[in-house]
């Protein structure tokens, strides 16, 4: 695309308009050259929205949550932007596909924007278009962004990387869910959901996550708070967006929201890079050479790095 | 360590001590500056064993088919190398602790190394330690190692790359896992097992597979052969075995092993510069005060990478 078209679909992305939203979108994910030109363009028109993050294991009930939250924003008459991340497992079981079609009751509301993008590939990749395609929700004025994954890895963790606030949602009657849900995931969560609390076994639940906040640092002074949702009616979701609210004015007043603004500029400026990079080695006219000694057993790959970054400095 | 203790458990690990090779993957996992000297020192070893990747969706009976794998091997006195690796779900449901336990039954077998591996943190940390612990227990003596994974995302297409024959474990009864499984994952698979062939749908499945090889390229000359096993009796493991020891002969004989030995070298290079870069632009003093114009809104995130890689330069 020419500059004149980036700057008229930037103009219309401003305007609202869900084509010009969609186009900007398809343009980040595909990579296109023109992305680098593109962030200069949004880049006054962004810092507005509250980039919410929406994670939990499989079954809890992420995308009929994530429509209930959708539905109490608008009601509020905030715009909303939903980046739905799937990360391509090669054995999911399709379970997004239904997701989105669960959240197509938005769909035809102009005050929504839903885009799904998949991770596959390098994880590179994605951590260069997120953070982009979030810019170009936040230009085209959503108030607040929800970020969805399916849940299953450690790419999940770092889209939540990028949003402001994170919510972790947690069900009854889905074995120790508190344990699984332990490596990585807890330390990120600012708000914790326990959906389907009309369960028997919903107490339960929420004694465990009651003794998480117990065990949290005292000199960390925004305890994250337990909301009870039952997202199919739905109900408590008046007190999801609440609890979202007070995080974000915690983030402003501490000073911790432009903390994380920081970190997230670092590590996307840091996978940017190691992507640029990656695409140069992979080009590097030596590479074969040196894959061809390593292979059958005279030179350690160590060795052929070291070689292979010398030759790309000449 | 120092460079006489690695070579004394180098030694150690040709002859055959489980401890020093342990040890040597310990020192791998931890990305310890003695990798390179390592490399170095295995080079020579090396090339001797088959590399099988085994992988599935979660609940096909992955660990026990490994597990009845190992006895089979052991039974024609092949020493067997066991690589599981954990991708580190932050909501696995604990699953591989399980099949640990259940592959304690070849603990005291001194012809039989077992090693987890974490594949927490970066991919590149993955993709570092990997083909070093295949080293290592290649130059033990193993004749073939197996790589398992839990199965869940881009990063076992990834681990699963560095196997010489992939097999790819499915059951009936599971959903429409040929279709589950389609995307990254068929187009590697060598071998096919229909795992609890046992049951009343076991046709159907191999029906599935069946289809899958005829609508394949002719011009690619292997066809995966598809085995019924029950891993739990165990029954149909010989075949398997020897559909493996069928796909190395034809590796052997058509050049084939050596171009994904190549292939695997190049990738391996690839991922360790890429590793070695991403610390450096960590470690680069102009990163926070590009970070903070990022963060600020008065700078894109594609300048900044200019600008980063440009001092990195100097």
């Amino acid at each position: 695309v020419s500059v004149d078209e980036l700057v008229a679909l930037v103009a219309g992305a401003r305007a609202g308009q869900a084509r010009a939203v969609g186009r900007l979108i398809s343009l980040v994910e595909q990579g296109s050259p023109a992305v680098s030109e593109l962030t200069r363009l949004l880049a006054p028109y962004t810092g507005h929205a509250h980039v919410v993050g929406v994670t939990g294991p499989p079954g809890v009930g992420k995308s009929t949550c994530t429509s209930a939250l959708i539905g109490e924003l608008r009601r509020g008459k905030r715009r909303v932007g939903v980046l739905a991340i799937d990360p391509s497992s090669p054995f999911s079981g399709g379970a997004l596909l239904g997701d989105r079609i669960r959240m197509a009751e938005h769909a035809t509301d102009d005050g929504v924007f839903v885009r799904s993008m998949a991770s596959r590939g390098q994880l590179g990749g994605m951590a260069a278009a997120a953070p982009q395609a979030l810019r170009v929700l936040d230009a085209a004025g959503c108030d607040v962004i929800l970020i969805e994954t399916v849940g299953v890895g450690q790419s999940e963790i770092d889209v939540m990387r990028l949003a402001d606030s994170t919510v972790l949602l947690l069900a009854p009657g889905m074995g120790d869910s508190v344990q699984a849900a332990k490596a990585g995931i807890l330390e990120i969560a600012d708000v914790f959901v326990v959906n389907k609390a009309d369960r028997p076994d919903a107490g339960e639940l929420g004694r465990q996550l009651r003794g998480l906040q117990a065990m949290q640092s005292a000199a960390d002074d925004w305890q994250p708070p337990i909301v009870q949702t039952v997202a199919t009616e739905p109900s408590g979701i008046d007190a999801l967006v609440e609890s979202l609210a007070e995080h974000r004015a915690w983030l402003q007043r501490t000073g911790e929201g432009k903390l994380r603004r920081l970190a997230r500029a670092r590590h996307e400026i840091e996978a940017l890079a190691a992507d640029t990079v990656r695409r140069r080695l992979m080009a590097a006219p030596g590479l074969t050479a040196l894959a061809a000694d390593v292979a059958g057993g005279t030179l350690d790959a160590y060795t052929a790095v070291d070689r292979l970054l010398a030759q790309l400095r000449d």
